[in-house]
């Protein structure tokens, strides 16, 4: 469970998603992404739901999270949190809230609510068997699809958060840092990873933000590779990827070492991606959209004839989850590209994998500012 | 990634859905959740699709795991395995394989599929702005919804799982045994919890299931704590709770201990508890209901006074996920109930929670046989 969130904190976001749901055209959100209620409350259970209105926001949480809960919300206004156990089940405890609390239209967040409980909860609040809803607008007009009111506020980070990156950022740079010495030739794959994840607890992550990567030899060549029990050869690429979560934030760091120094064929690659996540980084600063700081890295590589070797996006939003908005990637029909502002934490990760050869990825995190950015990470692009 | 699948494994598994698909009347399905694509293919990765028809089963991924892919599809028949890179984006794939394939009605994973996702693949499939569909049926029959394809088959452990199944819960039970030596007073819960999870790693153990729960003192009054900087204390009924994923499987148990000897408040609490896991384990059986294994724990605890203490389920179903089918709790309107069959693996972890005084989880992990079961966990109750 996270520290309780001060007063001043929640109530800024609580308002700013107010004003997100006012955009949205919703007078009640209903809020299942368990990230958008851990940063509306600080609650971060495993399980729970909240219905955030003009007057209200009620976290609905089961029997297991109700001391908890309670605990977070003492002394807070009723506009702030108040908590509401799960008397039957969530979604029947869901209905009654939103049925007291008769503020439609009613949004729900279509990226994260399944199908099945959508159904469910149409049901409930619509028992009239001949009521039919579209899955666009509940004929009610109770249950609107909405997507991104609390994301884009998550987006722009605050004071308090950007100050708890900033030290995520430096203690996991420390570990990077220690990277040659970490994934020594004789070593597992496995067995790496399992050392850097150790690194990261001594150093105070609560746990990795993902499955640590450690890709050695032609592994280096899977983007996403997950580590074997192959032993790491001298002058093997390993492509070495890992995050943690430190005080509820997710960091994230990609370094690629080559042990003696990069070979004839890895070192034009290693340069070029280099040289891609330079000039991405330099792109990046409020009023950038995000396609444009993915085509820096883009047209980089393929200039080095690596256009093709670069299947992924140049990188991702970081907060409270290690994959958030804003998607920093070819522009893409339906998707949001809009301009970069200050307070937003994104990675710069462009990458070039060879099959039969090798790849190589290198990864910072770094904060848009009102005048370009800073790199939170600080370790050396080549190690 | 995990190993290969042997080809006799993979299509008595497709074999499998293909029967469930015809139980749920779709010629085609859509498998979004990832652990069922990682069941029916050995895809591990952390994005994928799957169409899966009479005749092809079609994992669509993108260029991150085309290598990988292929990898584990070369020389199976079409029947089994082939692999589509995505083009533009996994919508846009998934639209162009559904539309070659061609077999109507398509059902899709309602219980996974988010209705941001729905809603565009819908759009892809009927362009027509005319088309309408009620989120339960697809007025052009192409989109149906579907629960628990993949997960009814996946719920029966075929020979193979349940072998990883007992190596994986003596490894835990071997670490459970040392859970006094590992939970020391003068330790925090943070440091108890990383110790255990390293031991897991170092036994063999990919990584932890679910965040280990250390919960010392008053803590463990709440079920589903995290573990904080509180020095465990002489005396303390300490909660411990964690697991650990083993050849892709997990496994879960949970051990409460007070060093010196539970003190008189926990002592009964502590009988109650273990006489409840005993009833209900002794109700675990082919033909039996998971709501029948509920009420054994169940009315034990409330015999003791105990019923109101008891807020959450009796166990769960383990595999691929942490929590999968079936669940094992009180029967819930609209919730499967269906009788228990030789080769489902469920945990059966009654609990008592008293605010103020502390609580108690005993949690074993146990495999259904023609006969009764078999308790895979090999611990004392009393450590």
């Amino acid at each position: 469970m996270n520290p309780r969130l001060d007063i001043s904190t929640l109530s800024r976001r609580v308002d700013a998603v107010r004003r997100s749901m006012a955009r949205a055209s919703v007078d009640t959100l209903l809020v299942t992404h368990l990230p958008n209620i851990q940063y509306l409350t600080g609650f971060a259970g495993t399980a729970g739901a909240l219905v955030l209105s003009h007057d209200d926001c009620v976290l609905i949480v089961d029997s297991r999270y109700v001391t908890a809960a309670r605990d977070l919300a003492a002394g807070l206004p009723d506009a702030l949190l108040s908590v509401r156990p799960v008397a039957h089940s969530y979604d029947e405890t869901v209905r009654d809230v939103i049925a007291a609390t008769a503020a439609a239209p009613v949004g729900f967040e279509a990226a994260h609510l399944t199908v099945a409980r959508f159904n469910a909860l149409r049901a409930l609040l619509s028992p009239d068997p001949a009521a039919e809803s579209t899955g666009q607008v509940d004929r009610n007009g109770r249950l609107v699809p909405t997507e991104g009111v609390v994301e884009r506020v998550r987006m722009v980070k605050d004071d308090g958060e950007i100050a708890v990156f900033r030290e995520a950022a430096l203690r996991l740079s420390e570990i990077a840092r220690r990277l040659p010495e970490l994934a020594r030739p004789g070593q597992t794959e496995r067995e790496v990873a399992h050392a850097i994840e150790d690194a990261m607890r001594r150093s105070g992550f609560s746990r990795p933000a993902f499955d640590t990567i450690v890709a050695s030899g032609r592994n280096s060549a899977l983007p996403h590779a997950s580590p074997t029990d192959r032993v790491i050869q001298s002058g093997d690429p390993t492509v070495l990827d890992f995050g943690g979560v430190y005080g509820g934030y997710c960091v994230d760091l990609t370094r690629t070492v080559q042990l003696g120094g990069f070979s004839a064929e890895i070192a034009p690659i290693f340069a070029a991606v280099a040289e891609a996540q330079r000039a991405a980084i330099d792109t990046v600063g409020p009023g950038r959209r995000p396609s444009e700081v993915d085509a820096a890295a883009r047209s980089v590589l393929e200039r080095h004839g690596l256009g093709e070797a670069f299947g992924h996006g140049t990188g991702h939003g970081l907060g409270l989850e290690i994959h958030e908005a804003p998607r920093v990637g070819r522009p893409m029909p339906g998707q949001p590209d809009e301009p970069l502002e200050p307070g937003v934490v994104i990675t710069i990760e462009p990458g070039a994998y060879v099959p039969g050869l090798g790849g190589v990825r290198i990864e910072d995190d770094v904060l848009v500012t009102t005048d370009g950015c800073e790199v939170l990470t600080d370790v050396p692009t080549f190690l």
